[in-house]
């Protein structure tokens, strides 16, 4: 039994498991943007072939399983465990795009968070011996996602300057015991922050709180510090809940060392894209993770990052009730192939 | 490092964590049923003194909270981390629960598998190391769950003879890696099944071939069988799912040895309490393991069973899209304190 609890939320396995493949898929506005020729898998049609977006959810991760499993050089049955959640109420593209597949599955609910939550429980699952090939899979939709939160559609609805883009795309990672690949080397479990933020169109500034607060106890618990890192890389705070992240930083004396960048803030080009401020969903980490960083490690370009996945745990119900929107953010160390 | 993989879908830890302390908070009609004195709170205002049902089942789960941290003898502080889930859309009636408390949290989607997912996880983040006391927790509500999955209770609904009635009450465990206390001594990961099931109210059919499944995995993993055990319980099958998982034994020539109760059967006593087919929601096995099998583990009444969380994976969305149910099931091995 190995010992790997650090401090008060994080662990630091033994042995490093190691992110042996990953896949990504991603919708039409997300394949015109910064990230154009990153993805294992475009699509045009919102729909994905299916009668409906939520289907169209259940299609993505469908898509993004079968591409891992071709690239692991896995058929679809080898796959030990996954882990898997998305937005959509009971979390139905990922139990739907399982069905009947015989592979185990656990499901998550960590709102936006769920690529860093699945990511943190896949690196505790192999390292610790309980399954050897084990998926962090997550995903969501741009159309889903406003007709379930915000507004139908075809209603034509304003939207807030502050308001974020819900990326169309789904993100999927193999977790295995060895081998060659980034290698996952600390992980902070979240608590959940409540400053009062009420805005279900200001998700950013919801996050923000949790993702510094998560931030700070992966440097304490671990020992580490910005300098160890190439980047640190939120979830999908997008440009306004970067901006409080680093005001609230700096409030509180924490040295951040410019390591900051945001998933929300790396997916669409706003200046092209018209997505106000930024990307976010559980896809927007997923498919910047495994479209682009999870490469960039491999390849040499960035050595470690600290990847922090962002959620806002609202629910339309609690924000009809007039309730705040509780944040979450869970964090997971990453290093290069090299190191 | 320990080997603890056993089989496809299962593990056994080396060391068996133990559950510690368990606690359990009911509802009015639970309070009156046949486990009337076996929980720790009871409430008869349906709002738990909240103004909304979906705040009562947050109030359900910090009660629960409360309640396992004075068994325990540990402040609230004294938690390392929360595994949680709901039935609520975005499972806010953990998230809620858990604000600003400062613990570590997991979010979960199960539906109502998620007592025995929870557990199942605490079961690997405390024998794998990574962390001490962990809490499983889960709640359901019988009002939010009518109006979200069916009918507001307002429109007083017929309901069908195949309805299940959802269990008002939260079940919380915590799961150390020594002590005295029952022992979680394997644990198996379901796989999603899909048979084609439509019948929202119907979902004990939805869930017994998964049910089945994961029976038949956990004894092939494991190398046991239904002698090891005292019973096999599964989690809100009801009387109809009952049934049909007993047929479906028969059918494929599995033996279950008479083992086999459920936690819906046992919750309410049908004869007096009208419930048409019995108990079903996340809370129904909470309290029922939280409120009398965990304390018949442990005084020796019961020497082993085998906790069998079942979960009917739809959402309002997918019924009303017209799509089947699809389920899943999670087992747990519990052995008493003599063990």
């Amino acid at each position: 039994m190995g010992t790997y609890k650090r401090g008060r939320q994080s662990f630091v396995p033994a042995q490093p498991p190691v992110i042996a493949a990953w896949a990504s898929v991603a919708g039409k506005k997300e394949s015109e943007g910064p990230l154009a020729g990153c993805f294992d898998v475009t699509e045009q049609d919102s729909y994905f072939g299916q009668k409906t977006w939520e289907q169209a959810e259940k299609r993505m991760q469908q898509l993004a399983l079968e591409t891992l499993a071709k690239k692991a050089g896995l058929d679809e049955n080898g796959f030990d465990l996954v882990f898997s959640g998305d937005l959509l109420n009971q979390c139905i593209g990922s139990s739907f795009s399982l069905r009947n597949t015989g592979i185990p599955h656990l499901g998550l609910y960590g709102a936006c968070s769920t690529m860093a939550e699945s990511l943190l429980l896949s690196a505790m699952a192999v390292s610790g011996g309980f399954f050897d090939r084990v998926v962090a899979m997550t995903s969501s939709h741009f159309a889903s996602s406003e007709r379930q939160y915000r507004f139908p559609l075809g209603y034509g609805g304003q939207r807030t300057p502050t308001a974020q883009w819900t990326v169309t795309g789904s993100g999927a990672a193999l977790v295995v015991p060895q081998g060659n690949g980034p290698k996952i080397e600390a992980c902070t479990v979240g608590t959940v922050q409540d400053l009062g933020i009420k805005d279900a169109n200001n998700m950013g500034a919801a996050m923000a709180p949790a993702a510094l607060d998560t931030i700070c106890a992966h440097f304490q618990d671990t020992q580490t510090s910005p300098a160890d890192f190439d980047l640190i890389v939120t979830g999908d705070l997008g440009q306004l809940g970067k901006d409080l992240l680093l005001r609230l930083a700096e409030e509180r004396g924490v040295q951040l060392g410019g390591k900051i960048a945001d998933c929300g803030c790396m997916v669409f080009d706003n200046t092209k894209q018209d997505v106000h401020a930024g990307g976010s969903g559980c896809g927007c980490s997923a498919i910047t993770l495994c479209g682009r960083l999870l490469g960039e490690l491999n390849s040499g370009k960035l050595k470690k990052i600290l990847f922090c996945g962002t959620g806002a745990l609202l629910s339309p119900t609690s924000t009809q009730q007039g309730l705040p929107i509780p944040g979450v953010c869970h964090a997971v160390a990453i290093s290069g192939r090299s190191n």
